[in-house]
C-alpha cells in the first residue's frame, strides 16, 4: 500500500476539537488507500510549560532528564490522537520513540537520527494497523534513555520517517497554507507558491520564512523527500500548499521565487585592521569560539587616512543576530586585548535590516543583482552590505526601509504573477 | 550499602517547591548512608487532567493508548526530581517503568506486577548514583506496551521495588502524619499509631483509613516488607509516623487498636426467603454477577408469621455499598422474575453506616464483642447486623448515630492512651 507521512505541529493539536480535525484529516488518507505515519508535537503550550519547570528547577540542567520531561508532551499527543482515529473507525495506535525505536546519536536535547528501523510498524500494518501516530521531537539514545532532537525536531521527525518507509510524500501541516513569495504581511502582494526547490526553500527558511525548519528541508534534499506544506485550518486537496521538491521536478522556475528579509540584524565594523594573511581567522575564531553567528561578511579598503599605519590595512565589516551584539563586542575587545587582532575602532550599527532575493533561476540567468540594485536605488535606499550565493542576493540596509526594499524588490521581479 | 524505598504522592509532588521539600527529605536519607529508590506520583491533578482528555475523547477508550497517556504525569516527576536532586548535589536519574524494565501482566490499566529485575538500577548504583527516582503506577507489558496499574498503583510499585530490592523499609509519605486510631475528625481523642500489624491495616483502610491502598499493604504483608506512613509536610525522625509491619515485631498490642467506620452502607432484606440448602448461592451469584460488593450477610428466622409458607423459611440481610443500591435490587428482581429465587418483599434501608472495631489482640482475648455492644447499648445505639471476624466486629446502625459510636467505641477501649 502507498504510504504518506502527516505532521502535525502544536497550534494543530492544540486541544481535543482540534486532534479531532487532525484525525479526520488522517482519515481522508486513508480512505485514498494510503497507509499512514502521522508525526505530532506536544499540544501549543505544553512544551513551554515543560521546558519552563526544568529551567526553574535547574537552570544548568542534565540534558538527559530534560528529555525525559520534555518528551512526555508529544507522548500525550500521540496517545489522544490514536484514540481520536479509533473513535471513527480508523484502526490506529501510537508510538513513543523507544517502542519504534527511533535510534538518534547520544547528544542529548540535541541528538541527530542514526537508524529507524522499520520491522515494528510494519509489522502492524501487516496486521492491519492502517495509522501510526509517532511522538515526534524524540529517539532513543544509545544510553537506553530518552533524546529530544532540538528545535524543528518534530519536522525533521517527519522527513526522517517518510525516508526510512519510501513514503510517497511528506506533508507538514501548519498555521499557513504554504511558503509565500514573501511575507504577505509586508506585500500585500506575495503569492503562494506550488512549487519551490529545496535549495530556494532552505535560503527562505533560514532567511526568517520560518514555515519550515531548515534541517528538516536539508534532510528532505538528502533523501530526495518530497515535502508539502499545507494548512491544517482548511480543506486542503492534492494541490494545496506548497511542494518543496528537487530541482528537476520544477519545470519553468522563475529566475526569483522569493523576497525574504531579517529584522533583527546589526552590522559591526572593525575600522583599521592589518591587512595580511590570517587576519580573518584571527578576528573570526574568537567569534565562534563565543558563539557568535556571523553572517554576512565585507572586507573593504576604507576611504579614511591611514598615514599612522604604515602597513596594509582594511576595514572589516560583518553583520550578527543583534541579541550577539554584546557577545561579538567582548570576543573582539577580549581578542585585541591579548594582542592577537588590532583595530582602531570597532563602530555598531543597530539599525539594519537585512533582505534577499531567493531564486535557482538566478544560477543561469546574469543581471538579477543589477535588477534589485536599480529596485532599491530607485527607492533611495542605501546598501550598507552586499552579500551572493548562486542562488541569493542579499544586501544590509537601515531598518527603517525594510517594508519598502521587500516591496520593492516583489514588484521589480514580478512575483505576483504566476 | 543498605538501602530505603521513599514514596510521595500527588499532593507532595504538586509543585516545584514541593518537589523541593521532598529532594530535601531524600537527601537527608542519602546523608545518613542509605541508597534510595523514590516512587513518585503525578503533580497532583496531572493525572485526572489527562484522564479527563481521554474519557473525553473516547469514552470506551483503548486501555493501551489511555496508559500511554496516563503515565507521562508520573515521567513529568520523575524527571523533575532527578533535577532537584541533582541540583542540591545528590547524584540522582529518572527510571520511568519501560527503562528498569518494570514487567507486568498484559491487563492495561489494572496490570500487575511479573518482576521488577534490579540489574538496571544496582549497576547505577554501583556507578555512583544514590537515588533512583522511579515514576509509578506503571509499568511495561509484554506486548512492548506501557501498563498502568491502576488505583494505588504507587503505593504498590513503592512496596514491590522494596521487595525486590530488600529494602530496609518502604517509607510512604503522604498528606496526613501517620494512621490513626480513628479519624480525627471525628474523636478529638484519636491518637497516632506508632505500629500497627499488617492485617489491622489492611481492615483499617479496606473500611475507609484511605491512608494506604489495601493492595499495597497486602503485598506488603506478603514480602514482609516494613512500610512507614508519615507526613510529607513535617520534619521528621526516625519514629515519625506509624510503622505497618508484621505482629511479632509489636511487642505488646492493645486488644483493640482502631475504630473504623463507613458512611456510605446500606442495608438491603430479603422477606420470608425459602430456607433450602443453595438459597445463599442462589442470591448471591446474581449479585456477584451484576458487580455488586456485597459486604456483611446476616441470615436470621423471622418473628413473623409463616403460616402460608408450609416450608422451612428465612429472611437474609446483607450490606452493600450505597451507590450500588439500584443494581443490586435489579438482580434480585430479575433472579426472582426468572424463578431463581423466592421471597415475600424486599426491604432496602440506604440510613445505615458501618462501625468496626479492629485489633489483632481480639484472637487471644474474649469479651471483646461483649464490651462493644455495651458501649453501643449505653448510648442506645441500636444494632441492625452484627459480623465479626478474626480481628474485627462490625456492626450496622442508623446514620445518624455513627460519630456517636465512633466515640463511645474509642472511649470504651480507651484508644487515646498508648
Amino acid at each position: 500500500m502507498p504510504l504518506l507521512v502527516m505532521k502535525f505541529g502544536g497550534t494543530s493539536v492544540a486541544d481535543l476539537d482540534r486532534i479531532k480535525n487532525v484525525a479526520h484529516k488522517v482519515q481522508r488518507e486513508v480512505d485514498r488507500g494510503y497507509d499512514v505515519i502521522v508525526i505530532v508535537s506536544a499540544m501549543a503550550g505544553k512544551t513551554n510549560e515543560l521546558v519552563g519547570w526544568v529551567e526553574k528547577t535547574s537552570p544548568m540542567f542534565d540534558a538527559r532528564e530534560y528529555d525525559a520531561v520534555v518528551s512526555s508532551g508529544e507522548n500525550v499527543t500521540a496517545g489522544l490522537l490514536a484514540l481520536t482515529l479509533q473513535e471513527i473507525g480508523v484502526p490506529a495506535r501510537s508510538w513513543q520513540g523507544w517502542q519504534v525505536p527511533i535510534q538518534t546519536t547520544s547528544q542529548h536535547s540535541a541528538a541527530r537520527f542514526v537508524d529507524i528501523p522499520r520491522a515494528n510498524i510494519d509489522q502492524k500494518f501487516a496486521e492491519g494497523f492502517r495509522v501510526a501516530v509517532v511522538a515526534g521531537f524524540q529517539g532513543l539514545g544509545p544510553d537506553g534513555r530518552i533524546t529530544t532532537l532540538g528545535r524543528g525536531g518534530s519536522d525533521t521527525t517527519a522527513v526522517a520517517f517518510a525516508a526510512a518507509f519510501d513514503a510517497e510524500r511528506c506533508d507538514i501541516y501548519t498555521d499557513v497554507d504554504g511558503v509565500y513569495t514573501t511575507d504577505p504581511r509586508i506585500s500585500r502582494k506575495a503569492r503562494k507558491l506550488n512549487k519551490i526547490a529545496f535549495e530556494e526553500m532552505l535560503e527562505l527558511a533560514s532567511l526568517g520564512a520560518k514555515v519550515l525548519q531548515t534541517r528538516s528541508v536539508e534532510l528532505a534534499m538528502r533523501f530526495n523527500v518530497k515535502l508539502r506544506v499545507l494548512s491544517s485550518f482548511e480543506d486542503n486537496d492534492e494541490t494545496s500548499g506548497t511542494l518543496v521538491c528537487a530541482e528537476d521536478e520544477i519545470m519553468e522556475s522563475k529566475i526569483v521565487n522569493g523576497v525574504a528579509y531579517s529584522r533583527d540584524e546589526a552590522k559591526i565594523t572593525l575600522v583599521t585592521v592589518e591587512d595580511r594573511p590570517g587576519i580573518s581567522a584571527a578576528i573570526f575564531a574568537p567569534l565562534a569560539d563565543a558563539g557568535v553567528n556571523v553572517d554576512m561578511i565585507v572586507q573593504n579598503i576604507s576611504e579614511r587616512d591611514y598615514e599612522d599605519h604604515p602597513g596594509a590595512v582594511t576595514d572589516m565589516t560583518f553583520s550578527v543576530p543583534i541579541n550577539q551584539v554584546e557577545r561579538a563586542k567582548r570576543a573582539m575587545e577580549e581578542a585585541k586585548a591579548a594582542d592577537k587582532i588590532a583595530y582602531d575602532e570597532l563602530i555598531v550599527d543597530t539599525d539594519v535590516a537585512k533582505v534577499s532575493v531567493v531564486g535557482i533561476g538566478m544560477r543561469s540567468h546574469s543581471g538579477v543583482a543589477a535588477r534589485a540594485f536599480k529596485a532599491l536605488a530607485d527607492e533611495n535606499i542605501n546598501i550598507k552590505v552586499i552579500a551572493t550565493s548562486e542562488i541569493k542576493i542579499s544586501v544590509l540596509i537601515d531598518r527603517k526601509y525594510m517594508e519598502l526594499a521587500v516591496q520593492a524588490l516583489h514588484d521589480a521581479f514580478e512575483l505576483e504573477r504566476a
